[in-house]
């Protein structure tokens, strides 16, 4: 542990240091991060970008009494750190460690929980309205970068917030960045606050000036509406003037004394304040200042060379994503990639390369994402959204309204399902079959491994309607990728193993570790059919009830909650058949949110590994033969 | 039919009109939406709104080669009048008959189908997009309310709109009311924008009138800094101009001559333009003028005294709901009440009024409305969140990320919930049960009446996490409402009738026709189990299973498509308990999305009255009785 840092128990032990001191703390607090994100992984990059910022805030607020947003809350590794969570730090990302997120069940200067972003505004205007109502005195502080200031719901807030006038300070985390580049008119927009240098100057300073120039004066002079147009002249951040905020920078969030006077005033002035505060992403860590997106979120690194680790040399499954688009791009000129600020993250970067006017990063706005892919579809084109299961959540009513519901042929990529691991459970993956299924002419699939997803990419391109693949966050299985597409034929299962004891119906990531289930509960006597669903809808209804019938006994088994999931659409297509005599159990995750942790170890937790599935499996079923050798011992008796 | 209007077949016939036809030929089509909504209800004051800009946009532009987009779409009467379905429209919202609201696949003139909010900028430059890859060259409009414009994805879609440049037009319809008065920092923006006698005069007046005062010249001549400066004197719309928009306006919405003229220039000119239309809602009949929220939606009315005529005297389940916040909140403070631009539609207008403090209208903005609850829920207040099932959809995800994930206590009052009727696919709220019984810590109720309602407010707002209760549209039974509240216990279900014969477990407003159901089948000498679920979520366990395994034979019902729904959890709990022998059939919506039409035909359509359910029942179920009168014959042959 460093000098300073080490005395660091809660953030009112920076309230007396100099401003020297917290220089020098900034840079013990980066070491510390940089060290534990080089071995947890992480999100380097934005919680680096925010150290004095974090040092700033703290020391001019007095959390937990005032309240500190931190909008998606992977910047906020400093602020943990300094809030009585530094030597828990080290368990960052850990099961049962430290989370990367902002989490209340943690700490009480974790005003709320994020993990997703543009939440923030929504929260602090909330508080701010209940601090009101109850008569209370303290400062209410939104953190947000200026990503996620394009989502959509950020304006929405903004927009109350600006027309309800209550005290509330938005801190505008300016890096230029959201996850990639920023895209979109609002950065264009910050930009020029940024480096007109006219905009950057103060207001105050500004108004001085023109008082000393004659045309300035005159321009004093000229009347009410001339001093509204001279407000543009000499107020930057109109554009957030417009909206009812007292707009106050830019200020350079890497000067703590700076910061500090900013945030002062802010905390003094009524009403809704916006602070414009300059940053670099990845500050102070050379690697990712220079890569600030390869460092966003990252696994462990080499801290002295920058190499990240890798954990395998088989391509994820965005890779083969990333391969198949473009190889299909080639051949049909109508497809056409959308994303919400992943492109690396979806694997879509050689595709935006190779086929720039069919590309469209829309930013943080995954609502605006897929309804504009339903436009384009509805001219003729085959847009591919490219998603995470988790982000993709926020477009639920424009799958439905724009896309299902006008039968449009929009493929939607949805990576990252399932169980993703460390970034716990705002980010699982784990509900999209059940939002997903109930909507008519959406077809669902799930790929077995890399190769079938993109055969499954390939059919779905060709398909004439709605249809989601979902698959899952990392490495594949190395599996031989094939040199043509199949299409394959749409609702059809495959059977991979057939046993007359028991029927494993499995889908997606689930699939492998069935059969290997398979194998083992061969080896107890038990023979057991496996099938690969691949369609969660529609369902090989044929398949499904031959098997079932022949071995009397299902287990559904998916990466996915139970509540809804393929589990169910099987138990309802059973039910709605009206078979009787056929047992099914349903393996999956149950009704709780998934905490943070390693993926195998989350998956074991609950039960998803080949040795637990044949575990279920032995619980409940009885093999035939056995049943076969009882009937003759019993009737030798 | 009137003079002018039947000789308009397409759009074609109105473009050789002079301004004096045109003029008349608006009022023979306010005349026809009157006499047409006055019958079939319908969304009257916004159609009336758009008459004139509606003939000015097909009069300058040539649809449907040029693409207009009719957000939300209950605007677009005039419009399917003059595109060659003025006959079919005497059968609007008809089953059948013409939709309420844009609809492709009624007219090539329909570019996209809308229903919802927000979407109408995403689409357009969906197309936009499209069209540029094709080369080909035609326009692209989405008319858009001031409402509207509130919501985060019409953000979303202009900061993206802004940075792409494409030749894009979008028409800012400004009535100042989205369906209630406008709220937020925009709505202020656009009256200043309105009111200000600068703003309003065009530029290029403004720019002559500079060049003519002595001061205007030297403004002229002060550098380009000061131009820049002078821009936001002489551009009214600076705002949309900073988001990368040519902002030309605002213009008098009723008058054609001046649109025709904005139009045309908005069709030459290059990039992204934001056309500033100021309406009146419900211009030109004097009862819809002077209550545009009453007139906005409306049921049939007599057309001279603008008397709407009421279905029932029976109040509604939004009245009863909107009662009994009213009576909570007088005994508990920390309710408060949180609406999304539909203060009168979810009951809230006298909560409004008493506790304007604790009351908060958002605007057209679902997902800051579940946040900011959120945010109040984490202070300590119990927010009450009053939202239709179909626009709660918009906020999927806030619901997970931000309650349900945080396990906060926040109410969802779902209104409008099942077949919502004339309004269509777009409206009925038929996946609400699907998408919330998924989340972790989520309770889902269903009252079987009106008086249940109450109760179930009752025992929400003092349930420590979320709560969703669904309701439906319309009126209720009109039971007698106890003067008390009564908590139901978390998961009980309510046996209302005992039989052996068979089990109906009835959900919500599917109650009283399964008890009716139950009568009917008594006559046929089946005797039925009537539950009343009461509880999607958690499922009263016992009591379900203690009736299964009693009569062998369960009918799930519910106003709510199959997959995923109440029946899904039904089959779920029942396979999780690894119960034999016991049939489940499940009653709802099949996977299709339902038209619009009358509710009671609809459920009728969907075999949800009570003849059908008995109907159902009686193909399935053989008495007990009858078993044993047809053993005692077998056993005496």
């Amino acid at each position: 542990m460093s000098r300073l840092l080490e005395k660091i128990n809660s953030p009112r032990d920076i309230r007396s240091m100099t401003y020297k001191q917290l220089g020098a703390l900034a840079k013990e607090i980066r070491r510390y991060i940089i060290e534990t994100v080089s071995k947890n992984g992480g999100h380097l990059a934005p919680s680096l970008g925010v150290v004095e910022l974090t040092l700033s805030l703290h020391r001019v607020f007095n959390s937990p009494v005032d309240k500190i947003i931190w909008d998606v809350g992977h910047q906020s590794y400093a602020h943990k750190i300094i809030t009585g969570r530094r030597d828990e730090f080290s368990t960052l990302r850990r099961f049962g460690g430290i989370s990367g997120f902002a989490r209340p069940s943690e700490s009480e200067h974790d005003a709320f929980g994020t993990g997703h972003s543009s939440t923030s505004i929504s929260v602090a205007l909330g508080l701010a309205a209940a601090r009101d109502l109850k008569g209370e005195n303290h400062s209410v502080v939104a953190v947000i970068g200026d990503g996620a200031m394009t989502g959509g719901m950020a304006f929405e807030a903004l927009n109350q917030a600006g027309h309800l006038k209550k005290d509330l300070i938005v801190i505008l985390n300016d890096n230029e960045m959201s996850i990639a580049h920023n895209v979109g008119a609002m950065s264009g927009y910050l930009t020029r606050l940024r480096t007109d240098p006219m905009y950057s100057r103060g207001k105050e300073d500004l108004e001085q000036l023109m008082k000393k120039i004659p045309i300035g004066s005159a321009l004093l002079r000229f009347g009410e509406r001339l001093k509204d147009s001279l407000k543009y002249l000499v107020v930057p951040g109109m554009l957030f003037e417009e909206f009812g905020f007292i707009y106050l920078g830019p200020v350079d969030g890497h000067d703590i004394k700076a910061l500090s006077s900013v945030l002062q005033r802010a905390k003094t002035t009524k009403g809704p304040v916006l602070v414009h505060v300059l940053t670099n992403k990845g500050k102070g860590y050379r690697p990712a200042e220079n890569n600030p997106g390869r460092f966003h979120g990252v696994g462990s690194f080499d801290v002295n060379t920058g190499e990240i680790f890798k954990n395998s040399d088989n391509p994820t499954f965005t890779d083969v994503f990333g391969r198949t688009i473009v190889r299909l791009a080639h051949k049909n000129k109508r497809i056409v990639a959308i994303t919400a600020a992943m492109p690396g993250g979806t694997g879509l970067i050689n595709f935006a390369r190779l086929f720039p006017k069919r590309f469209f990063d829309v930013g943080i706005a995954e609502q605006h994402a897929v309804t504009m892919a339903a436009g384009m579809a509805c001219a003729g084109y085959r847009p591919v959204v490219a998603v995470y299961a988790t982000f993709l959540q926020r477009a639920y009513d424009q799958i439905m309204h724009d896309v299902c519901l006008q039968d449009l042929p929009v493929t939607f990529a949805v990576d990252r399902a399932g169980i993703v691991g460390e970034d716990g459970p705002t980010h699982h993956g784990l509900f999209d079959f059940a939002y997903l299924r109930p909507f008519p002419h959406m077809v669902v699939m799930a790929p077995k491994d890399e190769n079938e997803l993109q055969h499954m990419l390939a059919t779905a391109v060709s398909y004439p309607g709605p249809v989601a693949i979902r698959y899952p966050r990392g490495a594949g299985f190395g599996c031989k990728i094939d040199d043509d597409f199949k299409l394959l034929p749409l609702g059809q299962a495959e059977v991979l193993r057939k046993g007359s004891d028991v029927t494993l119906l499995a889908i997606g990531s689930m699939v492998r570790p069935a059969l290997e289930a398979a194998g083992l509960l061969a080896g107890r006597g038990i023979r057991a059919t496996v099938i690969n669903a691949r369609f969660v809808k529609p369902l090989d209804e044929e398949c499904i009830l031959h098997y079932a019938g022949h071995t009397g006994r299902i287990f559904t088994i998916e990466e996915h909650v139970l509540h809804g999931g393929f589990g169910s659409a099987v138990l309802e297509m059973i039910s709605a058949k009206g078979l009787k005599d056929i047992r099914v159990y349903c393996l999956g995750i149950p009704d709780t949110f998934v905490e943070h942790g390693s993926p195998a170890l989350l998956k074991a937790r609950y039960g998803l590994t080949a040795d637990q599935i044949a575990r279920a499996v032995t619980d409940k079923v009885v093999p035939k033969s056995r049943i076969r050798r009882l009937r003759v011992v019993s009737d030798n008796l």
